[in-house]
């Protein structure tokens, strides 16, 4: 087991009417001025943008709105909340929405407070030391977001999709009512799914031995989503379905699968390069390349993944760990398949034609090498972008 | 799955060489004059405590020692630490050493800054409002103080152990480099592995449904005490065992278990009274109370057991639920008394002619009635205590 830091300050409020809290939350973290920020007219159709607002209200706190952030959030509307937010001395930032309003708002809250250009902390030209505070009340369990230190932004003009990460990003707390997810169309749902499900597999699939506590951990949280999902998309208005799915999201993020292991994240680079050139959905992107970089890196390390196919997906144990690797595979992409999600690239709207493409802006944006599980030159990112096209 | 508040602020260094980090982190979080709170001589043997000194020093920030702190921690120290930090006008503790040093340091903490007597927290005539910030490192995986809001102690006199908790009381930063446990006694290690157990079992045993994410965290854990344990005993400085175990107390306690679930703190309940009485080790008396609460209890929740059985000890599932828990059952009790743990009150040093004294004192704790599994009425109590002589 490596050393590791685990600080994962977010307060949460989790269940039935605690948006009602929004106002009471902003207050407890010093907002004074909140610029309340939204994607598009689903937290205005469900009521929750009514609510979150009434809540302020209610507390005094003035706030004003900047809604438009969607999916793969663009550099653009970043741009637009620093300077709404300096001229309006804004002091807080209220993300109402899924991981994409919650990306944009981190982004803007960083921004604001840097002289610089924001997308230099996304280059790693600069580094984010502080950042406004940022609340949370969230309406699509995905992303973990809520509960991260990170936000990941796309300028639109390059379709460079990057990432970046600091303390100072996590947000002061977080507001889950599950009600607000029984709308989510299916294949939100799935891809939902698919994008916790990611989080926990990148830090499981490690090199690092010794770390049963967190194997367990990760086990634990994606059984519960391999069980619950399914309920899901028979009863949308299951509570505790929608319940479980909503916090495994969380946990899947906030640091609690990660401790004491190195992490890989080379799926999440793959990834990134597809939904910035199709402008795809991150989890429907997942859903298809990580079966193919596990089909490509199992060997590594055979008896994690034959841990894996037995651990989560019930394949016996044998002494042909090889097989019952492969089976684990199967198993997750047949999965990814059942909710209603593409697993290669021509159900995903991809062109194999583009690989080319896609690994130049990989490379540029990697620096010509990822993951740490199996280290990826550009050729092997290829060759697993080719599995991903089967 | 009921509604929840999770905030686990504390930030947790763990591994190697991190008590290094001590006098940065008392800085970080804004100590100038430390008390340094730890028991007896095993923080000095180990070098534990000169290394926590040279980077306070490093830091050049003033402190003071305590020590003194003992396992079921009293009352008189903590009116000691009180005034020492009133004279000395101490602004952040530092509590070095297992739960008990860390449950002192907590009470220390709240009483510093209360007017009246600090056990009024115990006894519910106050309630903690604020409290010195509190940082720990630690050297005994159990109480899973360390992260969290809560403290028990005994008032001598009166033999009465309470607790009491506050989210001020959380420490800011707790430090875990597992080396330092590898010198624990196999017996202290033994009751660790159960007071980690009883922390999860607490809030496993729950009549809320819906319900499987925590089911799912609490299971991981516990298999990986189970796994674990048995290696620390025959080889104690096995670092990656240790680790394990070490960071399962933590986890086991800090909140993230219990979410969404109503929690039942019966046993503890009850094995305070025979930690009171005999000043026996916690770990022990819950190796004692657990196996017979179980045994009392499991028919109000059949299929909550047998799955536990399933789940955790590996027992086949049947038609048979109520055999499944019975196993499930015996199986905890096996594995409490393969680790060297008393499993009876004979083992255990109390005496069946004390069960009227223990119930009559139980009476006044709890008035009248604890636990939310089944709510245990003073004849319950009294039978359970019957069937852990057993």
């Amino acid at each position: 087991m490596n050393n590791f830091i685990f600080y994962s300050p977010t307060e949460f409020a989790f269940g039935k009417d605690t948006e009602e809290l929004t106002g009471k939350l902003v207050k407890k973290y010093k907002g004074t001025k909140v610029l309340v920020h939204f994607g598009g007219g689903s937290v205005k159709k469900s009521g929750l943008l009514n609510k979150a607002e009434d809540s302020l209200k209610a507390e005094k706190i003035d706030y004003i709105l900047l809604g438009g952030a969607k999916p793969n959030p663009i550099n653009a509307l970043v741009y637009e909340g620093i300077t709404l937010c300096r001229e309006e001395k804004i002091d807080f930032i209220l993300a109402v929405g899924g991981g994409s309003a919650i990306d944009s708002a981190k982004a803007i809250a960083a921004g604001v407070l840097y002289h610089g250009d924001f997308w230099d902390f996304f280059e790693r030209k600069a580094e984010i030391k502080e950042a406004l505070p940022v609340g949370a009340v969230l309406t699509i369990p995905a992303a973990g977001s809520e509960g991260s230190s990170n936000t990941v932004i796309t300028q639109e003009l390059s379709k460079r999709k990057l990432g970046t990460g600091a303390p100072a990003l996590r947000p002061v707390f977080s507001i889950l009512n599950p009600i607000y997810t029984y709308s989510l169309p299916p294949f939100q749902t799935a891809c939902g799914i698919a994008d916790m499900m990611a989080h926990i597999l990148e830090r499981y699939f490690t090199q690092t031995t010794g770390v049963e506590i967190s194997d367990r951990l990760c086990e634990g949280i994606l059984l519960t989503i391999i069980n619950q999902g399914p309920i899901v998309f028979k009863e949308p208005e299951n509570y505790n379905a929608r319940s479980n799915i909503m916090w495994a999201g969380t946990v899947a993020h906030n640091g609690t699968c990660g401790v004491g292991r190195v992490e890989d994240w080379a799926s999440h680079g793959l990834e990134h390069e597809l939904s910035a050139l199709y402008d795809v959905a991150h989890g429907a992107g997942l859903a298809v390349i990580f079966p193919a970089w596990m089909k490509y890196v199992y060997q590594e390390n055979v008896s994690l993944f034959a841990q894996y196919a037995n651990r989560v997906w019930g394949v016996e144990v044998s002494e042909d760990k090889e097989a019952m690797a492969l089976k684990g595979i199967d198993a997750t992409k047949e999965f990814f398949a059942s909710i209603g999600l593409p697993t290669n690239f021509i159900q995903l709207g991809a062109k194999k034609s583009d690989i080319d493409k896609l690994i130049s802006n990989l490379a540029v944006n990697c620096g010509g090498s990822i993951g740490s599980f199996k280290k990826l030159s550009m050729e092997d990112a290829k060759a697993i972008y080719e599995i991903a096209c089967q």
